[in-house]
């Protein structure tokens, strides 16, 4: 009897920590958590003549770039220019590199001391200069 | 004791439903599950002049533009322009609004009988004409 009652209590403490992390915020809420968050968007702009080496930027240059980043990282993502989605009109961008930041101040903050390595390794990958834009995530 | 017996058993049961939704692939997984999907990003550029209403551009023309979209549609994001990430630069663009499909030829022909009514929201929340770049998300 007195075992039921603790197996009991027991299955029910695992109970409530099972619903428990269910409601904490978490992966699940990614989208959510988003909102706010600060993006560091580096375009690639597409023009005749102009190369991207995907493999490099996604193996060596965004992981040594992430790397300097810490806990302000929360995410960052690589997308491949396909075409315009208006016809007739060039490739706007051939790649987009995007950090998604908590503070755009420590992300500044951590860059500077290591631009001149970020920069260096630009030839290894491209041969055109990028624009860069700062946004905020509405939704 | 029969009670504590279904009681027990009715836990149980309960933890295992609890557990078994933390382990399926969901929206904890939503990151990694966006890879190969793809983007189309419409981009409003800034210029002197160029005005852009956020507010009626998250609440009525997204909406509406997502709602053509049906399940193809994974998800769409807004993000708010704050500046070039390069100093002595101009902003690149005032807003994004972000569709991430599965496939491109379905959202062209969900947008297609709908491309006039699109366009004529255009004016409701701008003044500039969109860069749209078709890109598929590598990582």
């Amino acid at each position: 009897m007195r075992f039921k009652l603790i197996l009991s209590f027991l299955l029910l403490t695992t109970c409530f920590i099972a619903f428990g992390q269910e409601k904490q915020p978490g992966k699940s809420d990614i989208t959510v958590a988003d909102k706010g968050l600060i993006k560091i968007s580096v375009m690639y702009p597409y023009a005749e003549g102009k190369t991207f080496n995907m493999e490099y930027y996604e193996t060596k240059h965004m992981p040594m770039v992430a790397g300097f980043l810490g806990s302000n990282l929360v995410k960052y993502t690589i997308e491949k220019g396909l075409s315009s989605g208006i016809p007739n009109q060039p490739l706007p961008f051939m790649a987009i590199g995007t950090f998604y930041v908590k503070s755009f101040s420590e992300y500044q903050a951590a860059i500077a001391p290591n631009r001149d390595a970020i920069r260096a390794d630009f030839a290894n990958y491209t041969n055109v200069i990028p624009v860069i834009l700062v946004s905020e995530v509405v939704k």
